[in-house]
């Protein structure tokens, strides 16, 4: 299937049969997030990944009784770190250039360069910088579901500070971003999965320049 | 190619080498941004499509010089909402309801449940989440790319406001978010074009609940 294809087929699940999803194709979506770019190839989050039916029904009334927490099969619930430190910078710079076989030294100049831009924003500019990095990552784990034949619901009605309370995130440095519940459509009982899927026409969206 | 091929053919290029992509391939990549998903499908965002050598040279200057602007053969400038407001909001829905051949009030109570939370948070917010939501779309525009075998530099290094100035951006109501430079890789002078893709390891990206 062509990435197009993918996108024709996945749409936001509304509905939920409680089927589980194989542990090869969770893997293979994991696979595709670890692979995802972000910027400057920090990856500032984590994705736990649930599946345990009673932590699932503790979710379910933080994300407004959404039906899909409980009639998924896995619960991915991406978070970004709350900030990005000098140290954080650091390891990931050294872990790359030491898989390189690098001297740790080689990136100094384009580390010091960006912790001088980014020390001087304010904490919320770095929690949104990287939670937008996680929406990068949320758009490929999209698509990787979608190629698997995986449903999907990408959420974000829901209280993230319950959340990070529930998952002891703020302790981890991070905050909730999304979640993104994977299962089976019920194609009986889902009033989405029939509709026609629709996109602006492109003459609204692009301005060729 | 599958996605992971993709994601594992694809890098951020450093190094173009100046010839033109032909535009079937360009249409093909913004097929796919057509299709990428949004919250609550509103789209809000609009990507310029830059190949004028003249407005190509302008912009570089405010992108910290990098070679990718005018060795590039097109460069899309993503820019998103400054803010939601219940017109924009009616807007896409009344759409999305008219192709979907359903009374415009079918979708009143969420339109109205989703301003009700939209108004009553802040103006930096607004154009946070708006530009989140562009950051999913620039996921699917790399993945494209890559399925297209056009190279792609994805860049947050740019003046933000001098090129909102320069493309007139406030009077429509919008922010640049981020820059995709697309061409081809200039193999022989690009440093990264042979350096090891590194990823963090699993056990340190996925927390399993």
């Amino acid at each position: 299937m062509t990435l197009i294809e993918n996108l024709n087929w996945r749409y936001a699940t509304k509905k939920m049969n409680g089927e589980t999803v194989p542990d090869e194709k969770i893997e293979a979506i994991l696979d595709a997030i670890q692979l995802a770019p972000t910027s400057s190839g920090l990856q500032p989050f984590n994705v736990f990944i649930i599946s345990d039916k009673q932590l699932l029904a503790k979710i379910q009334p933080i994300a407004m009784g959404q039906s899909q927490i409980t009639n998924c099969s896995h619960l991915f619930v991406f978070a970004n770190w709350e900030n990005y430190t000098l140290e954080k910078i650091g390891h990931v710079f050294n872990y790359t250039l030491s898989e390189r076989g690098l001297p740790l030294e080689c990136m100094d100049n384009y580390k010091n360069g960006l912790w001088g831009r980014y020390s001087k924003l304010p904490e919320d500019w770095h929690a949104n910088h990287a939670a937008k990095q996680v929406y990068i990552v949320l758009g490929v784990a999209l698509i990787a579901a979608a190629e698997q034949k995986i449903d999907a619901t990408p959420m974000e009605g829901f209280d993230a500070s319950a959340l990070d309370e529930l998952l002891n995130l703020k302790d981890k440095g991070l905050k909730s971003a999304s979640l993104l519940a994977l299962g089976y459509r019920d194609s009986e009982n889902d009033w989405l999965v029939n509709m026609k899927k629709v996109r602006k026409p492109k003459s609204e969206l692009f301005i060729k320049l």
